[in-house]
């Protein structure tokens, strides 16, 4: 039986993705090889990369605005040194709100001085920080758009006249944005663009290219740019799934789309919460998550009697982050709307059984 | 009709691994989940983790020798940067053998000094350079065991007082090597191991932690040691990949077994290049790669009769690299004997028809 599965990442992937990418393992299309063992030189990988870079532009609506868009290795995690390397030169200004937009902004010790303009870390991440003052040295100021562990997103973005940089690795697609704002985008794919292994980074190019430090190969995102995201082998199959994926949501509708039913999918699931007295929400309502709901029992010791039952009923990766406790509900892109609501109605049965 | 597949790398899997994993990316096992979509916490993924970290030490014959296996991201050019940042306080000592080489040897100086103590280039990278006295102050020495682009391979390796650090994309777990002579080994997974987007690194513990200048987090070796590979998301289907890779090469009897198989593969294919009068071989008889058999036509004229015959045999992938033209034919541990004997059986034929 499948699961209902509300992982946080590696997360669910479209049904018809998944059906796609096992028989390319087989063979690709009429090629007769696999996607594993084509050379990433030949045309048809070739045509796959290029595909994927411009449909991430595209639904970025960043087509033909001066960005260009990479698939690298190393995750997010990678990318919090990265862009750092690429951009600091006197100072790097960092929102923190949360455990990956602290670890961006140590990364970037690496390289030079920070700031840290705003955090809600005395509040336990429960907020999206709204009031800072930017260092007039700063050369740009970093943001985690969504933070995974305590269930926050921004919706409005901050308005600076230094380039504005993104982790987006768990809201990115998932709903209208103003794209444009953004002078540099990173997400890892394991959410809502494909599968581990490819990272994607969206950057407009004027702001490259002005610090002094050297900069290595693998880690230059000119050196990328200029060899359209090929300078070595890239994830081959990672690439692919993540063409598949971004095929699938413009099939959907394209964002616009996916953000009403992504919409509706949280309403659905906070309103339960809210409601029902065996739960709360961690989060701070205005800056809620709709794509990681994080809630805690009201009574602990029910821990035990409600991970059977949402065990039982085929639910899967639920289970909260080790340092909020309680539970995670990920419920990205190509997660069904009936995967929530079967969620709500064992919370319902829940409470009915106490 | 599925193809002899020839090419350099992501090259020819086993086909057995690519049923296994296409069978995953619909339901890994009876989890109910594709392996695309399980989470990298989860026991099951940690089991394969575990299992291809265990194996990678055991086919090398290094477990309990104080080594470490690693499967991170961003294939050997990252390596080539990481290496040194790990290692390098002093001197990086270089063999350069080929491009590849070269550019383990680039990156290195973005983190400090080094010396090339050998060189092949000037004869156009056919051979191993032998000859070379080791800097005092040298952190390590740093070779390419086997170079894919040019055609030549080590068969006997440098002796030396220092780290020895290998790259050994291209030749590893190909024959039986005296692993424990090197402090570090790094390889691509796309050719005997797996598939891209995950690197395999070995590494002897006792050489870490000595440099005085600080490592990004993911660029650190102890790091990841630390968390068992786990640091970030890896790339959870390559390691998938690369665990059924190196399960069906231990089924085949390991590495003795298959260096059996691929000394006669390389056997039977440069006996026909030697015999025959419209090919000759590229790197020095005694240097010859048993992984990447690089020949070129005696008569360039010629080219186009001959890739229309291997082409039309169903032959994939042998167009040698821009910088030596010519052919190369990557006859790596999954390719069958069979598709060697039919490449011959084309060489001969082609030699009737001219």
């Amino acid at each position: 039986m499948k699961k209902h599965n509300f992982n946080a990442g590696p997360a669910i992937l479209p049904s018809s993705v998944l059906e796609k990418a096992s028989q390319a393992v087989l063979e690709l299309e009429s090629t007769g090889l696999s996607i594993l063992e084509i050379s990433h030189r030949s045309k048809e990988f070739v045509d796959i990369m290029e595909r994927a870079r411009d449909l991430a532009l595209e639904l970025a609506g960043l087509t033909g605005k001066g960005y260009q868009a990479l698939f690298l290795q190393g995750g997010a995690s990678l990318q919090f040194y990265s862009t750092a390397l690429n951009l600091l030169e006197h100072k790097g200004a960092y929102i923190d709100t949360g455990t990956w937009s602290h670890k961006a902004l140590t990364e970037a010790q690496f390289v030079g001085n920070i700031d840290i303009v705003a955090s809600s870390r005395d509040n336990g991440y429960r907020n999206i920080p709204t009031s800072y003052t930017i260092p007039k040295d700063a050369d740009y100021l970093h943001i985690t758009t969504n933070n995974t562990i305590y269930g926050t997103e921004y919706f409005e973005y901050p308005e600076v006249n230094i380039p504005l940089i993104a982790d987006m690795s768990s809201d990115i697609f998932s709903k209208e944005m103003p794209f444009d704002k953004f002078a540099l985008i990173y997400a890892g794919a394991q959410k809502n663009i494909g599968s581990a292994g490819a990272t994607l980074v969206i950057v407009r190019e004027d702001i490259l290219g002005k610090v002094t430090h050297k900069i290595p190969t693998y880690l230059n995102y000119q050196v990328h740019i200029k060899n359209q995201s090929m300078t070595n082998t890239p994830p081959t199959f990672a690439v692919y799934t993540c063409l598949l994926t971004m095929e699938w949501l413009k099939k959907q509708g394209g964002i616009k789309a996916i953000e009403a039913k992504n919409k509706e999918k949280a309403r659905i699931l906070y309103e339960e919460v809210d409601r029902n007295p065996l739960f709360k929400g961690y989060a701070d309502i205005k800056d809620r998550s709709r794509m990681n709901v994080v809630f805690n029992l009201t009574n602990e010791s029910l821990t035990d009697r409600f991970n059977t039952l949402w065990s039982e009923a085929g639910i899967n990766g639920i289970k909260g982050h080790r340092s909020v406790g309680g539970y995670r509900a990920s419920i990205y892109n190509a997660l069904p709307i009936e995967s929530v609501q079967l969620l709500v109605d064992v919370m319902k049965h829940f409470e009915k059984t106490v």
